[in-house]
């Protein structure tokens, strides 16, 4: 289906319209492409990689005096650099992407499911349980990677517990997290962290002992997003390896169509 | 910008390619437009118009020795027919469909946002509960109506609370309904058939008052997947207006990142 | 079902939880609501109301020491502020906010389909073309309202037009505003500013000569993202009422599954 | 955290909910586990394990004299029953199913990413396409395996080259397709029979030779959603082991804002 020959030829020939001068004056903060989904392996905890797939957007800013950017390069720096995706590797992607494309910076946005295997409170029966995480890495040689973590928990109403002869109001709950850091975090440190602030984690598999289990936690453990955003930020003052952190708890109320919604930022 | 007597002029001209003879020998079964967005007024039980926004799929079948249908002549059908959707006037705008675009049958779905004033259980606080209602109409002349409502629900479970010393997981549930009538029902009644099979209701507003009510209420009424979906398909049962109905269930379980799910399909 | 008296009676004698102090000393930037849908009315343009159904966030600020905030007391708000929303009206919303929930500050964040009225190029043939915008409203009694709107277009890519021998790849492309103003602005105005800066405006009916006519017109107005973003630029620079703004272009490329992306923001 | 002697005890102890009898006399269709995500590896044509991520719907029938099925059951069948899924190894998931949970008849649905490694068409360079796909298997010992595939396509517009003086409009557009078999499919000639129906595939990397190939090659093969559903058909048609189908084709119209729409379904 292709010639090279043929196809150099042509590209010789063929005009370059993204490189040709702009006149506007306005330089772009970022150009590139979004939604690009890529297989990837990250680098667990337990030491070994885990195949998922990486949804990425890729950036660079764009002076005031180009046209466009070549936007097919960013495919080929995605798949030139190879498929391991880690805090360490990312600032080598950064650094082919503003060679590649003549900027001053880039960006990588990734999120990807990430699985840990979990064991059910009282039997141990293990399953895959999923989160969604991500980094977010800007800069050139030198660069900052930041953490993202999307954790589902359970949250046991306080006012309901309080007021209620019997019972109390519970759901799922949804905890987001930005968080920058100053030395090594595992995403898994982050996922745990959430899970405790929590009324109770969720698991894949619970047998009776372990159902009964997460029940009466969660009764014991009542907790409001405005307990979760703080029992977080609590967790997240305490590690010296996390200078900055953004955290969102959105409970989809069991009682409401509507959902509860707490936000904190901090840079320490 | 435009002008009529140019555009006549031009339209006599322009070919007309979807007339054009198509030798593949395949009729389609639907052909149309999709997420087609249309301010709406639709008649509710309390004699009101209630204002919203429907989200329409417009199809017809086309006959093997057709190109293509005439996919302007949908949109036209719609604006045409005016802003009021209901049980009633949808077959006139299938018929409508019919003639424009010869077609023997038409198909028309719509859902929208329908919403009921909602008081609260115990202090009678009220507040605007929202649903996801939907009609879907097939015929010419003669046509069939069916309804879709989905409708979000409190669900308790029955085995957390039985085997519990206190508390017992509950969550938000979705319960999804497709029925065909033999006679007028209303998108309220169906709706509240259903949220009284489920734990609980859910409100819009609820004070302490009302959430002890409604805390207490689902704990004494617990009820899996499995209550749910019968719960339901026995208040359709008793409505002689209700012929055939497909009801699903699906809770959002606060123990686990997946969701427990139900359905049943019945024709009387 | 509801018996005031007694509703009273309970509500006296229930312990408000959300009160009680707490020891943490971690503020709560933003405690509320959110995805709740509510129907409102939005004045357009041509002095009319549009009806429609927002989807708000409603959030204070809460300081350190109180365990929680009164969820239903936004609600309250809502419904008591009535249906009608507007830049003018927001201001009393957030006020309302602030003094129910004795907080510092409010905001609100509302997005709604917005519909317009939309004539076909050369026959005139009309139908309803839905945009999803909204306003962001921040403070307490002076208040800050930024508009948001996020239009779909039509863009044309200058290097395959330029490079080809024939035809030229285009596709739907989404281009999201956020701006802060300081007078009147009419979403309808930032809607026309986006469509004038994409290679064509999308259209709910077109016959045969408006076809042709968007066709070419799309055709001679090639458009990068890039250019996209710019040439909104450009309109909003011209705009004193607009005091600062952020733009996105999200182009769905129909010759890649992944999106050409660019990113502005500026204060003037 | 979990104690194996204790949890024996507490189990046995337990009451079992579920097992209780039902009088409601209803029958359950379906019962079971939705939205539970598990990593798992695909064979791919190229004789490859390619690692991803299932989305899967885990359902029995329920008898009317049982209260409820056991849940827990579901995961722990897809726990033991390994990460390898494919049109081989789905029979025995079933059959554990049924075992498991005493019912008669078993369903696994699962979608999941399935990324082909994929040539520009000039100048070879490679990128990795994504692609929805998935099985859906019902059965017991003897089972039915279905194929599922929802593939992203450039369609452009027969009608609007024909009238136009230049250019014409070409969108993304989606096919979805549900294939019954006889035989032995893969999952990738699904892909390319949809792919060589389009007026053009989508690529992950197109350099400007290759550009101007998929644009010139797109005008030169204009296709409706009328067209496209109907080669897609042809291809199908001319396979054995293909016994019935599903086609559905929804372009993302760069001229509107809704969708063009076209259904088939057929059996052999």
């Amino acid at each position: 289906m292709h010639d090279s020959s043929k196809s150099r030829a042509a590209s010789a020939t063929l005009p370059d319209v993204q490189k040709s001068p702009d006149t506007r004056n306005i330089p772009i903060d970022k150009v590139g492409v979004r939604r690009v989904r890529f297989p990837i392996a990250v680098l667990d905890r337990s030491n070994e990689k885990q195949h998922t797939i990486g949804n990425f957007t890729l950036t660079v800013d764009l002076p005031s005096h180009f046209k466009g950017t070549h936007m097919s390069r960013f495919l080929e720096a995605l798949n030139s650099h190879g498929r391991e995706v880690s805090v360490d590797s990312l600032p080598a992607l950064l650094h082919e992407m503003t060679v590649k494309l003549h900027a001053e910076q880039a960006h990588v946005e990734v999120t990807f499911p990430y699985f840990m295997l979990k064991k059910a409170p009282v039997t141990g029966k293990e399953g895959m349980m999923e989160y969604t995480c991500g980094f977010n890495a800007v800069g050139n040689g030198e660069c900052q990677v930041d953490l993202f973590a999307r954790v589902p928990v359970a949250t046991l109403c306080p006012c309901s517990k309080e007021i209620s002869d019997y019972g109390a109001h519970n759901q799922r709950g949804w905890v987001t997290v930005r968080v920058e850091t100053r030395g090594h975090v595992w995403l898994e440190e982050l996922i745990e962290m959430i899970e405790e602030s929590a009324s109770c984690a969720l698991f894949p598999v619970l047998k009776r002992p372990d159902e009964k289990w997460v029940t009466e936690h969660a009764y014991e453990n009542p907790r409001f997003v405005e307990d979760l955003v703080r029992e977080v930020a609590i967790r997240f003052d305490q590690r010296d390896c996390i200078s900055a952190y953004e955290i969102e708890v959105e409970n989809e109320e069991s009682i409401h169509a509507h959902n509860a919604y707490a936000y904190l930022k901090r840079a320490k």
